[in-house]
């Protein structure tokens, strides 16, 4: 297709489409038919199968800010935060869409190394870019959507937790709120010097896709990727699945980059549980499956911290078993 | 669920969910197995498909101005959008993802009627809401996705046209800009109390999924929705397509609002074929399909307007046969 012949939005989607290459999704039961060129994207499902779909918005000056975050690792999060949607469900992407506004000083080197951290993200987790939308707006915002399938067994939902499931979660907690903190304390530039780790950590996630797989494959009882803190995202679990919970703070996997950057250490857990941007994943598993399912996972830990309860509070349980109401989290609309 | 538990926002995304109820879509190959309420959707497919996949922004201030259109039809046309791109490849949509950012204080009634507007559009379309996202942001932004299954013959794309098929186009074209116009030149109250019909062929478009339906099962080569004007869409179908095209500007469908608002007779084709957002429907025809096709469409006029060519330029060809080249069109990034 001859797109410089339309002008320069086109000319911005060819390069586009010429960036994004050929690259199929993972799961041999889709082939992409027709990805970006047209104002819609076709797939071909050659068997019957579950189909996930998800949407999230980055907004500059709300879930980002130019000074603290380079063009290549927004790229990078924008496609990632929706992949830790997918890898919740235990699924496998397919493609994704792109939604961008932005300023036209923005369609030159910017706009460039943005796509290669999107694509590079894409390519990681065998994503292809499927097409989108591309506008003019004053400020930056980006909307990715990504489809996915379900494992076999089929998507695991966050609602079918059991009384008595134990609460387990990938890797640690806390990482990228030390990361923006320090980011906001510090700027870019120092900020990575003192903690490169830390500031990685909240630029640029990693969806946990192939967690997620083998725990949806080894059929836990429910799962979500933490992306508003546990303190915000285990109460939509437990209100989904009509329980309570009990976490024990001592058993909280906290992030190194927190021991960096906090002082005073009795505040570790409570910094560490109402991080947001974490992208790890909350799982119930039922205790007889706990071993099996735990031994599965061997490229990133997994800690369990707790476990469901019929009765609807949740509690934080110090080591001295005195109990806190669990509260917090973040909240788009929130006072 | 018990969404009132977790804070404002998801007091709003409840709300969402009762108003969008529990519509499902037409085409029974698909089911909905989880809607709004998880931060993903899973759709049941029962067998092998082609599916459609589309993503379209409206950003305050570029698509829309706030004095200039209402919630409801705002809400409308957000989703409208997206299905004419469903439309144009003769599909059947299956559901919708919504990400929103808007200030706060417009979460009360101006939201309440955005939804309507948006939900009747849905139920209007068989389209059910399957979920998306909601963010705070200075300017309101809304992007909206939607799935479809393309029709049993497979989705008719833009790069099918063969040298000598006839160009058709439904409905009129114009009707959109004349009504935008109006609206800026004289305000939302004054403008619709001079021309509703204008005022809602601008700001309630109607998707033409009947038409495009009809055309994708009768064959047809290629198709294309208007989005940015004849002018600016047909060349995309060309060099789609490796084709040019002959178009007879007296034979263009002129919508009756753009003679309520054009003192010069003689700008009219050119006013018509420049304007954006008409939403109708751009199909390409083999002569020996075309009287078939045509009889098949009912509820809609249908009119031809012109062929396809082997050379690659686009001419306009006045009734005296005199050729002009085709300019024109809308360029989010030109000049």
């Amino acid at each position: 297709m001859n797109w410089e012949r339309l002008g320069k939005e086109f000319q911005l989607i060819g390069q586009i489409a010429q960036k994004a290459g050929s690259l199929k999704p993972a799961d041999k039961r889709v082939q992409i038919v027709q990805a970006i060129g047209d104002d819609t994207a076709i797939l071909q499902l050659n068997s019957p199968a579950q189909l996930l779909w998800t949407a999230d918005m980055l907004i500059e000056g709300i879930h980002f800010r130019l000074d603290l975050c380079d063009a290549y690792r927004l790229g990078w999060k924008a496609l990632a935060v929706n992949l830790s949607d997918i890898a919740a469900m235990g699924g496998t992407p397919v493609g994704a869409l792109l939604s961008v506004a932005m300023p036209e000083e923005r369609t030159g080197d910017w706009w460039d190394q943005f796509m290669e951290g999107f694509l590079d993200c894409a390519k990681t987790y065998q994503t292809p870019l499927l097409g989108g939308d591309t506008n003019r707006s004053g400020q930056i915002t980006l909307d990715v959507s990504v489809l996915g399938l379900a494992p076999s067994l089929g998507a695991t939902q966050r609602n079918q937790a059991q009384p008595g499931d134990f609460l387990f979660v990938t890797g640690a907690l806390g990482g990228s709120r030390a990361g923006l903190q320090r980011l906001l304390a510090h700027g870019f530039e120092q900020a990575n010097a003192q903690d490169p780790e830390a500031v990685e950590t909240h630029l640029k996630p990693l969806p946990r896709l192939e967690e997620g797989h083998i725990a949806a494959q080894s059929g836990v009882s429910a799962m979500m990727d933490i992306s508003d803190g546990l303190a915000g995202d285990l109460p939509k679990l437990c209100a989904a699945s009509g329980l309570g919970a009990v976490v024990k703070t001592d058993q909280i996997p906290i992030h190194p980059a927190v021991d960096r950057w906090l002082d005073a250490e009795q505040e570790r857990a409570r910094f560490a549980l109402e991080g947001g941007e974490d992208y790890e994943l909350l799982i119930a598993v039922s205790p007889e499956q706990a071993d099996s399912f735990s031994s599965r996972l061997k490229a990133v830990p997994i800690t369990k911290i707790g476990y469901f309860t019929e009765e609807p509070e949740i509690w934080l349980e110090e080591p001295d078993s005195r109990r806190l109401p669990l509260q917090g989290g973040w909240d788009h609309f929130g006072g």
